[in-house]
This record gives structure tokens, sequence and C-alpha cells, in this order.
């Protein structure tokens, strides 16, 4: 390499190149089309573009990150960082001089692009039995006739009133009631888990009581705050996964834990201060927003509502405190990681996990800051590549009660698999890696403003138009400088390739139709790669000055994706002895936003009516939820983990051939009879 | 008060006084009677008396105790004392000068006489059937076939060779099992309490599990650590309570709650600090003396003991982690402070306690560092001034099985009782107070070297012979600088009065019988107080220099205990209805020591057969180790805690006339007929 020259890796986005040294941190990131918050314009003063020089060898990218390769401590950095998050690395962006080779996270509020996390929730059908309930009783005064302690008085009420009978108490719900008794004036409002034990001793009459329901993917984090008391989903929030510096897929942050001695304990540290940050979030989202958190002194009592006239609004006014139930869901890996299991075995052929139950933790022992006596319901476990994840799937889309064949393709970093109906349920997984979500190409990124989403190529002149996230206006109707584009995200590949192979560009082999594109201006062979790539747009379109394209070697990623993904399907249809589905459904913000005639076109899963092709968006999330609001569906995941057959599909016989062949984009109309009208008969037959 | 003079306090002794400014703490202990370790003669190089001076207003003492009121750190210090131990108020008592009122706290290994804790283990019937117990099992390798997780292979492992089901496992645990499970080639030793839950994996094959009861009284801690898997108790620990410090009885430690705002926190905290090192004594005394917790490095699985062939012993070489149950017993007040539960209602009538019924506690959940799984087994209370303590008393001594009316008297820093037998049982509490303790009185003392424990006062001369804690030959075979007297223990307390009144020194009313003494070199009047006081060792035959009495208001105090404890005992009886009890059971360190013959001359018991009066040890402790080793019994311990009736003796009909005429020593022989030939007739005739 280049003396001049350093390495920077940016995360979470995964960018990296070389960059001369001596330019600073923010400069280094539009090199590399990151995009870092600086308001004031590197002027020093806004302190907005804080990000953390990692320290260590990050072996996937073979280089050794350390605050002695940037420049040193400046002055100015003090007002916005303070010692402690100095120790860890912090540093001002526009301050900081890249003198060597580095790994720089850039915390989700520095990040001027900031994710759009599709992981809203839908409207699906909940039985309302939560596992929390509240009961307000109102109990005799001790008297020296009869001075039973008060916990005996209570649960004597309990008893009386609503036939609750052998209740235990958690010791830091217990803490709390001798005061709640008499604050309250001998009235209390008690929440039961799972009619079993109590966990919440509050002054009086309180009627609500708060869950939140977890997805934890190997990127995003999702959580679904709800009511527990009305099923209402009083708001989603999500966030990246901060173990994204470890690696972007499960393989690589389990290659951590077995390269790093704490690798495995700094991994579960951080998705826990993660799911921290994003519960605060969800609090902070109940208080009106020029009053957050502001307590009157001496104040008593369940207020959960404050007015604030200037508004004309009502808000709720939660406290950590207000959640009394988690319920968390997430691929085995995942899983094993925030749990602090040892995730080794599961990276290790044949995959068994640590365990396949659920689990009932209390959120203060994984150090979870919510009502201390607070359970975290963990969903089972399917197989060591089908996890907690897919069974709520299986939850919000209830395959296992129904007639028909579904086929449930939820795609994430990973694929999961699941085909059957009411009287058989099999299950796989399949390596499609991260490139359906635009991970590992040139110019791959995540949905974020400036990211391609949708694009068209004339069939004839192979011009290309396209829209990007952030603006409403497609390329034809814009000055080229307003398209400010910068990569393609996941929902936009799909895109990009049914166009490719629909006007020709490409043939179904994946590769480029060089004769076809003799001397057009957006095919060219990259003089350092060596490889052919076309050009989506151009570097005056773009915020990073540079001509975004799609090349030969992302194709291939993609076809190795769709073709991993198709042949686990196949394998799975022949196996449940069918000919075909009936109704494919596609989880994952993937299944949200993908076109399903392009999904189709590209081969992505066996041939199926398009009506019959349904986004059933973030329905792991949707599935932690159904557990959250009814305890029933807790006994349903269990067995679900261990009635769904899960097969190993890399040891099926065919698997390689079936694979190989998969790769090719479709082409034989006899497999893909409803492909006919979506390509044209000239591309087929090509 | 003398400007040159200064308050100081000693803790946990409570021994206080004025002393002259400018002297070091060392002779500030000498003067007050407290024993300091000094091996090296205040040469201030062997930093054995290290004490530490208390910040804050104590208002019990109506002293303001802080580190400005002693001389400045000295560069001697530092080597015995660090950084973190010298902010927390540590000094060398050497060094250290009194210059304003101060509390100083001695910790037990700078205390030179050493508290002499009657708490071993009695030999008790015990059904073998603890909660905690070890399974061993050998499972099948996972294979792409049966790819079934770590947990469900063991468990059904557990079921088919023990018939365990539906098996939950702490997360704790959990994180053992798949390096257990490898490392011991796919077999493991399963630690399952109470057939429900796992809590412990170990590789291979390990037969042992242990546990330890702990007995918390207001004073004093023991601990009996057992194997639970052969019932032997491989030790007994015990220490001071480190609450002393913040008040001798319960009442004081609950105004220190409700008078300080962490009070209650320091409390608990102090307590479960104490407990940790309580079960570091236990562990340490496992390990051969010279090879304290050195571990091979990468040895693995369970290497229980360790043998020394020069010492040709084999010793028990266990972890913390060994540790895998605990049951504990209090009194009510001690059960809330350990708990952190506000114990504020049980001061204030009438007493209701926060709850009665058992606690199943993981031990990390109160910050003791056993095995992370561990659960802790909290005694049920009977009310809030009987406590999880007379629950133990009973289990131990199950009057509940007998048709023979058994009082049991267990003597603590208050006085706990029951009466009945298998068809009824009544229970109350009496405040005793501490000074059959010997707490309170001009000399008492605890039970360490030094303390008069037995005395005979001629009935002719009135003249003395006494003998004391470290010395085996009594007075009159000894000269006079031999003794080192230093004070009254407990035990010796009632042998004082017992032969003041039946040598005729006192009369029936507890008054000296100036008439009989006028001109005798014992008696005297103090020219201070003006009270009466009687001699029982000079200050030639003491190691403080200072005569060693008993004053007139020493005997009222011990009067007023006795009253205390006869008046209940006897409105219990007439409450059950009955003439006379068949036993009399007394527990307790006092039940231990105590002359049954004395005790009955001083009435502190109604009437009965000498041979039917027996002390029972540490009833309370062998309580909670009945519940350690029989899981039966905690089931019992709570039918006790709910079918004992509670009788609040304060607001009986007769009691404050009961109470006055208790106080009196017995003299009524029809109401005392075993009192005759223990005290002279013409004693009693007076």
């Amino acid at each position: 390499m280049d003396e001049n020259m350093a390495m920077v890796i940016f995360q979470p986005s995964g960018r990296r190149g070389e960059v001369p040294k001596g330019i600073n941190i923010i400069e280094a990131s539009r090199l590399l089309g990151v995009d870092i918050e600086a308001l004031c314009g590197e002027k020093k003063v806004c302190g907005k573009c804080v990000v953390r020089v990692e320290e260590g060898h990050f072996e996937k990218y073979n280089i050794q990150s350390s605050m002695s390769h940037v420049s040193l401590w400046q002055e100015e950095e003090e007002k916005f960082i303070n010692e402690e998050r100095r120790e860890k690395g912090f540093r001002l962006a526009c301050v900081t001089e890249v003198q060597g080779d580095i790994l720089v996270f850039v915390p989700e509020e520095s990040r001027a692009g900031k994710q759009v996390v599709s992981k809203a929730a839908r409207d699906i059908y909940i039985e309302h039995n939560p596992a929390v309930n509240v009961y307000y009783v109102e109990v005799d005064k001790p008297t020296f006739e009869e001075p039973t302690g008060d916990f005996e008085r209570v649960c004597r009420g309990l008893e009386r009133e609503y036939g609750l009978k052998n209740l235990t108490v958690d010791i830091f719900a217990l803490r709390q009631l001798p005061t709640a008794l008499r604050d309250g004036k001998w009235s209390v409002t008690v929440s039961v888990w799972n009619d079993r034990e109590i966990i919440r001793f509050r002054p009086g009459k309180a009627e609500k009581a708060y869950g939140i329901a977890i997805d934890v993917g190997t990127t995003t984090v999702a959580g679904y705050f709800c009511d527990l008391t009305t099923m209402e989903v009083v708001d989603t929030v999500s966030m990246m996964n901060p173990q994204c510096k470890y690696g972007e897929d499960v393989m690589a942050r389990i290659t951590f834990h077995m390269t790093t001695p704490d690798g495995l304990q700094r991994m579960s540290d951080d998705i826990i201060e993660g799911l921290n940050d994003l519960l605060d979030k969800a609090i902070a989202g109940t208080y009106p927003p020029k009053k957050k958190k502001k307590k009157k002194k001496g104040e008593k009592g369940p207020v959960e509502y404050v007015e604030v006239p200037e508004e004309g609004k009502t808000y709720l006014r939660l406290g950590r405190e207000d959640i009394e139930d988690i319920t968390i869901g997430f691929n085995t890996a995942m899983h094993h990681i925030l749990l602090n299991l040892n995730p080794e075995f599961v990276g290790l052929a044949p995959f068994p996990p640590v365990i396949h139950h659920s689990m009932d933790i209390k959120a203060r022992d994984l150090g979870i800051n919510v009502n201390p006596s607070t359970y975290m319901f963990v969903l089972p476990i399917e197989a060591g590549f089908v996890g907690a994840d897919n069974v709520g799937v299986l939850l919000a889309e209830e395959p296992y009660k129904h007639d028909e064949n579904q086929l449930i393709i939820d795609i994430g970093t990973n694929g999961e698999l699941v085909l059957g109906n009411r009287h058989k349920l099999i299950s796989s997984s399949c390596a499609t890696g991260p490139a359906l979500e635009g991970a590992q190409l040139a110019f791959g990124m995540r949905a974020a403003p400036g990211a391609i989403e949708r694009i068209t190529i004339d069939p004839e002149t192979k011009e290309v138009d396209y829209k990007v996230i952030g603006r409403d206006a497609w390329r034809k109707f814009s000055e080229p400088k307003e398209m400010k584009a910068k990569g393609i995200c996941g929902s936009g590949i799909l895109d990009v390739l049914a166009e490719l192979y629909s006007s020709g560009v490409i043939l179904k082999s994946g590769v480029f139709n060089k004769k076809l594109l003799k001397d057009h201006p957006r095919f060219r062979k990259n003089p350092d790669t060596n490889q052919p790539e076309f050009v989506l747009a151009w570097a005056e379109e773009s915020s990073i000055d540079k001509d975004i394209m799609i090349t030969q070697k992302d194709i291939r990623q993609i076809q190795l994706a769709k073709g991993a993904l198709y042949a686990g399907c196949k394998l799975m249809v022949k196996r449940m002895g069918l000919e075909k589905v009936d109704t494919v459904k596609i989880a994952g913000a993937f299944g949200t936003h993908v076109d399903r005639e392009k999904a189709l076109a590209m081969g992505l899963f066996p041939d199926c009516e398009i009506e019959k092709i349904k986004g059933v968006g973030n329905a792991a999330g949707d599935g932690c939820r159904t557990a959250l609001l009814n305890v029933q569906k807790r006994v349903e995941a269990n067995w679900c983990s261990r009635n769904v057959e899960y097969i190993e599909l890399t040891v099926e016989e065919n698997f390689q051939q079936e694979f190989m062949e998969a790769m090719q984009l479709p082409h034989m109309t006899d497999e893909f009879p409803h492909l006919k009208g979506i390509v044209r008969d000239e591309i087929l037959n090509q």
C-alpha cells in the first residue's frame, strides 16, 4: 500500500477504502460515501460529528486499528466528549486526522442519513390474554387482633376478589409493598405474572401495564412498545444492532467470539446496552417533547398521563419501571450471544444450539433496565440455523392452522424457510448472505436517503431511469445534481437485476450481453479489476462524486443468494412430496419492499400465482408481539419449536446440482408458467 | 464536659466513656476496657490495631463522630492501610490520637479478646431429603440426523434415568452447559433444585454438593456449612453482626433506618458483606492451611479433595461456586433489614411484618457470592416480634409432635417464647433487652477472655470467689495479677445475681442488704453516682486497672429483664389454661451456659422440675439446618408460621401487674416448690 494512504473502515455501514493520510475523518467519510452529521460545517462547534475510533485487530479486514493512528486530542473536543467517553475512543470527526489504518464506528446519532427501518407493526389478529395482568385490591388495616403481614393481607384480597391462589412475590416487588399499601390508604394495584408471581405493587388504583416485544436481527433491532391492557402499539422503535462492528453476519460474530478472549462478553454487553437505549427511546416517546422526564418533587401515585394545554394533547408519561413484560425473538446465534451462551457449536456441524426451549429470565439478570421484577420471555429455537425469529414468524402466520401449503421465506441476513400445513411443517435455512439486503456489493448500502430503490431500463436504448430514497421525483424529471444518489439498497437490488434481465442487458446466465452493449456509454470494463460493469447513475447525479455501477461480481453475488434460496425452496417442496406451493409469504424488510413480479422473474422461489405471493413484513417481530399479548402463544411457540422438522439442506443429495442450476435466471417456462407476460418471450428464449 | 476530655464509643462492644484528649485510640480502649490487638506494643510496626473511625451523627449516643476529631494521617499507616480503606476511615489505633468525640469500630480481626460464640451444631435427628440433589447423566453426541440442542439432550437423559420431568434451567447455569458437556465427553453432573430447576452443570461425574444454614442474630451470626449428600457439618463459622455499630437492639436499628436517609441500605449492605466474609471463612476452612486457593493452571473437572502428604491429611478444596443451597433464619427486624424491606412498621404497633411466608430468593439478587444460580430459602416469620428464628427453634424442637406441654424460651437480644403441644401452640415475645447477655451493665461484656463467668459468694463472710473465661483456675487458687478480669459476661450475670441473692447480699426486692453489708470492704456508695455497688474483683486482679463491680442499677436492669420474661411465661401458661409446664427448653447461647438451678432461683420462668429444664443451644440455627437438609421441613416451617397463635403480651389485661410482681426475686415457695434446697429458707423468708 502507498505509504501516504491509510485504510479506513466505517461501521456499521461496512464502507471501506484507502484515503490520503492527513485528512480528517469527515473528509474520509465523504470519500467513502458515509454520511456523518456535521451541522456546523466542520467549524468544530456543533459537536454532532462524534465517532468512536476502535482499538484492536480486525481480522475480517486484516487491519490493526488504534487510537495512535489518529491525530492527538484537541481542546475543542472537551466540550462535547467527557473523560469517560474519551477513554472509550470517542472523537470529533472534524478534528481528528487519519494517520494510519483505523476502524471508525459512527454512532447512530452522528449518522446524517438515518436508517429507514421498515419494521412497523402490522394489523394482525391477537387474542387478548397477556402474561402480566393488573388487579386492584383493598384491604383492612392491621390491628392487634389481626396483625397479619402486608403480603398475606393483599394475597387474601386477591384470592377473595379474583380467585388468585398460591401467589409468590419477587423480592424487588415486595420492597415496594409496605409503602405502596400505606400511600394508597390500604389499597394497591398488583401486577401478576402468569397468575403466579407478583411483580409490582402500586399505591391505589392504576389501570395500565406496558410491555415490549423485541425482534433482534443480525443487522437491525425493532421493538413494539405495547399497552398490555388494550393491545395498542404505543410506539415502534428501532435501531441498528450495535454488534455490526464485529462482523456483518452471524458466522463473523461467532468467529469474533472464538478469536477474541472476551469477544462474547463484549458482543453481549453491546446488544444489552443497545436494548437499554431502545427502551429509553420507547419511554422518551411517551413524554411531551418539551417536558421530558421532569417530575414534580413529592409527587406520588400513578400519574400516567400529562396534559400539555399549549399543544392540545395528552401524553403518556411512563418510566422504565412501567415496562412489566418483554418478549424477544432472534436467530440462534443472536439468541446465544445476547444471553451470553457459547455460540461456538452453533457454528460447527451439526450445529446444535445450547437450548431449544423458551426461557423466562428476569430482565435484571441480563442487565436490562426495566421494572426490576419484569420477566423476559425468550422465544424458543427450532435449530442451529432456524431460530426463535422463525418461531415468531410461525406464531404470526400460523401455517399450522391451515390446510393450504404455505412457503414462508424470511430473508434477513440469512434465509429461513418453512413449508407446510396443519399436518406437517418442515423448516430449513439457506445461506443467502446479505447480498439481497444490498451488502457486499460495490455500491450496496442500507435503505437510507440517496439509495436507489426503483429502476427501469429501456429495452431498446438501455437507458436508465431511477428513484432514490428521500426524493419523490424520478431521474428523468430531475436535474442531475438534485438526485444525490449514493448507492443501491436491498429493495433496489432486485429491481436492478430484474430490469437488467428483462431489458436484455444480462443473459440468463447472469453474464452481461457484451454483444448488445458494445459501445454503449453505460457499459465498460473497469481498468483496475478488469470486470465488466454497468453505470446506473453518473457521478454528476451522485453525492459522492462517483459513477454508481453494478459490476459482474455484484451480479454473481446476487445469483449466489437467489440460487441458495431457490434451491432450498425446491428441495423442501420435493421433500414434502408437493408439485407446487399454494402461497408464498415473504417476511422481513425485503418482503415489504419487494416487487412480486420481479422476484418471480428473478427466480427467487418456485413458481406461484402472483396474487398468492404476499409480503408479510416483520412477521418475526409480529410473532413476538403475539407472545407478548397472548400467553397461549408462548405454549404454541414451544410446540412449534419441537414439531417443525428441521432439514439440513447442505447434506441433501441433490443440493449442489440444484444450487448450480438455480443460479441461472429463470427461463424454463414450464417451470415458471406465471413468468409469461412478466419477462418477454425473446428474453426467455435467448 | 471538661474541654480537655472527649467521648469515645467503641463498637461493636458498645463500651463508652470520656478520655483525656491527646491519648491514642489504644490507650483509650484500655481505659474503657476494650481490647485491641497490638502485638508490637504500639511500636507502629505490626499493623494489627486497625480500627475504623466512623463519620456521622450517632443519635443514640448523641455524639458527632468525625475523622477531623482525630490526629492527622501518618506515614507509618500507609504500610497497612490502602487508599480505599483509608477513605473509609481506617486508621492504626496506636498512631491515631483522640482530639474530639468519636465512634470507633473495631473490626473482628483487630479484637484481642475474640468473641467465644457458642453456636456449635448439636446432634439432632434430620431426615435426609435436601432441596438440591446431584444427578450424573451420559448423552449421545449430536449428529446431522439428531442435532437436538445440549439442554434437551441432557433433560432427556435425566427423565430416562431419574424420572425428572419438565425441568427449567437458570440462565447462569445454562452458560456452563456447552463447555461442561464437551469437557466431560458427553457426560455431566447436574444439580437440580426442588426437582424443578437446574442450577449447575459440572463436566463428568461429581458426587458432592454443599450448602450452608445461616442464623442471623441481632448480635452474632452463625453458619453451619454442610455436605448436602451426607448431612455432615463440615464446619461451623460465626461472626459478630456488623450492624451492631448502628445500635445493639432491633429497635435501635429500626430507628437508625427511620432517621438516616440511606440507613436501611447501609445496614443491609453491611450484613450482606458480613455474610460474604462468613462464606469465605467457611470456604477457606476447606483448604490446606499452606495451600490456600492455589489452583493448577489448565486443571479441569471436579477436584474436591487435595492430599497434603506432609500433614498426613486430606482436605476438601471448595470454591464459592460449590455452595449450592442456603437456608437463613432471623428475627423479623433482621429479616427485613437483610432483605432491604422497610422495617418501620415492624417497630410500630400492631407490628405487622411485610411478609410472613418463606421465600426462595436467588442469592445473587441479594449480592451473596456463591454459585450464581443458588437459591436462598428464607424461613417464614410468625409475627412482628417472633421471627423466622423462632420458626427455626420450632423446626428443631418439634413441640407440635409431642403431647407434653413444652415452654421454649429463646433468649437472644430479645426473648421469644413458645408454649404448647401437638394440639395447640402459642407464641409471644418479651422485651428482656440485652441485660441477660451482659450488655448495658457497668461492667457487662461479651463472652471473651477476661469475662467473669462463674462466681460464688460466701454466705457468712460475703467474700467472693470467681472464674474468668480463658483461665481454668479460680481466684482463690491464683495470684491476683493472674486473673486479668475485665467484666461480666451473660452467663456470669445470672450466677452473680443468684449468688448475691442466696448469700443474702441483696434482698428479694433486689435492693442491697445495707444493714448486713455495713462496713463490708466490698460494699460502698459510688461518690459520682451516689449508687450502692458491690466489688466482685479488685483492680489488682483486673487487666483494666479498675475494680469490677455490680451496681444497684445493674441489678435493676436484670430484674427488668427477668421480670419481662417471667411475666410473659406466666401469662402464656394462663392463656393455655395450664397449671404448670412439663418441660422448659432454653435456646440461645444463654441456654447453653445457664445453671438451671440458678435460673430457677432467679425466677426466670415458672417453676418446673430441675431435670425437665434443658438447654437446647442454638436451636434456631439447628432449625435452619434441618430446613437445609430436609426440604419437607420447609413446608413444615410455613405451617408453623401460620399455625402458631401469636399473643401480644403488652395488651394483655394483667401484664403490668404481673410484670411488676415478677421483678421480685422468687420467695413464694408455693409458687416455686422446686426452689427448696436451692435457696436457703432464711433467705426465702427474709
